[in-house]
């Protein structure tokens, strides 16, 4: 049967391992658990006889798959894979995969969880606002965006999304409703949730033509990538805005002239922690090991990436 | 027409205001607002002529009763009617209501951020829980307690309930399990979020005969009233509960020694704020306005507490 390695530097927790494991003996996959290795040829060592490989934030690159002449297959328990060199991989026909929405609830619980922080002002037991009535542009309609939609719901917020990329029909069938441009998506939200990545097309592109279409009092809500947002003009539409307020789950590069001159209507997270929950974590590792079994029982590769 | 007198030392927002005297108007009633006054006796002046009042916080004890010889209702715009001498008022003939249930969305909604809030350490940046698939008992199903319920299922959470004043039926149709008694409460919920009042029976009914069922690392949440807590055993439970963590909407007597112990598993907002939102203001006015004008037209005395 494939033989499984799961290199983890920073282990799963033991839950998490418990459930990976439980997953590859029920296939009867021989698996080996490398956790808290120091050294890179540790990883290294242990490549050379796997066919399958459960990273986290481990480095696959090319000395890696140099390492490990019987490998087909390469899973990142989680969103994120620029800790693996593709290109590498696809020369040496090895399949790649991430996993794909295992933290999107936990990103989502964190996004609803600062727009609550934010509407009653840090909790210092000053009067604020409620999230009910209110309306939700969610700007992309992932699975974050998703979540989000469905818990948003639950406290009877009024719900939109765009993304140029899905069908309305998805949205509708939640109850979210389309909107038809990025300019409505500004104009139309009392809080607007960024859900998309950080591409050459995207960085910047919340500058102020789009922050300038908010409304008074509008909450911006950034738990996807710092570099989507145009800073100098994050700050204008703090100056403009008077009631204007940005949560993110991320430290602005403007974040010391923001707190200092906006501090009460600002919150960043000290560092990004959206997608960090045991919960995450199990889903990840448990999914990185169905999709080994599903590769290899069924040649399915529905999450590969390269 | 009925006269009625807005009389309220803290003003409502100028939002709710406008709302309540849309209210009035509509019913062609005659309204006086006091706002702000600084002496008594100017409320009592005020009082003179007033059919009705509407109050916040604002005192109508013996004496001011006294002064408003035409007076038949006291609608006070929030829950609690402490500041109302109920006795004289009835001795006088005049009927006392509240407004309940208009601040129980903005409680719900500071219950369900405070546990994100707890789950998620803080937002300190570290790993932490998702509320969806865990288990969340109410104790008490009031109105705070069903708008938790409903925002919690757009979580995914498993939600139960105890009460012993509220049919079964009415928990099922909002999808919610009835519990059969306290001690399951407590030994069902990861989180358990108290909706109970604080009387003679209550106080310090939360105790370690209670809180010792409570599942490792389960959550406490009281937006309720700190003296249903016995804090003698709250800091136990703390202390063998290794995990187990505490959110309260109010500062408990024994903050110092709790934050000092188990500081990174306890948070209190700095005072009571759980009701104090624009929205509940607003809500609480015009339902005191409407039920003015329902008992003057139907001799509708639905929510009379004397």
């Amino acid at each position: 049967m494939p033989k499984v390695l799961v290199a983890t530097e920073k282990p799963f927790a033991a839950k998490a391992a418990g459930l990976i494991k439980a997953e590859l003996e029920a296939a009867k996959y021989d698996y080996e658990f490398l956790e808290n290795y120091t050294e890179v040829s540790q990883l290294h060592a242990a490549l050379a006889d796997a066919e399958a490989v459960i990273i986290r934030s481990d480095i696959i690159d090319e000395a890696a798959l140099n390492a490990a002449p019987k490998l087909k297959l390469v899973v990142r328990a989680g969103a994120g894979y620029d800790n693996v060199d593709l290109k590498a991989a696809s020369a040496k026909g090895v399949v790649v995969m991430n996993t794909p929405g295992q933290n999107s609830n936990a990103v989502a619980e964190l996004a609803i969880g600062m727009m609550i922080y934010m509407a009653r002002n840090k909790f210092n037991g000053k009067s604020g606002s409620e999230l009910a009535g209110k309306s939700l542009v969610l700007y992309g309609f992932g699975y974050v965006a998703r979540y989000l939609a469905k818990i948003a719901k639950g406290f009877g917020m009024d719900i939109y999304a765009y993304d140029p990329y899905i069908a309305c029909e998805i949205m509708t069938k939640d109850g979210v409703k389309p909107l038809k441009s990025v300019a409505e998506i500004f104009s139309t939200g009392d809080y607007v949730s960024l859900h998309i990545p950080a591409t050459a097309e995207t960085k910047g592109s919340i500058n102020w033509s789009l922050m300038s279409l908010m409304k008074p009092g509008a909450t911006l809500i950034n738990t996807a990538r710092k570099e989507v947002i145009n800073e100098t003009d994050l700050l204008r539409c703090f100056e403009e805005n008077k009631k204007f307020r940005y949560v993110s789950d991320v430290e602005p590069g403007c974040s010391a002239e923001m707190m200092e001159k906006y501090g009460d209507r600002a919150y960043y997270t000290p560092k990004k922690m959206g997608a960090q929950t045991e919960e995450a974590n199990a889903n990840a590792g448990v999914a990185a090991a169905k999709q080994i079994i599903a590769f290899f029982e069924k040649g399915d590769k529905t999450f590969k990436v390269n």
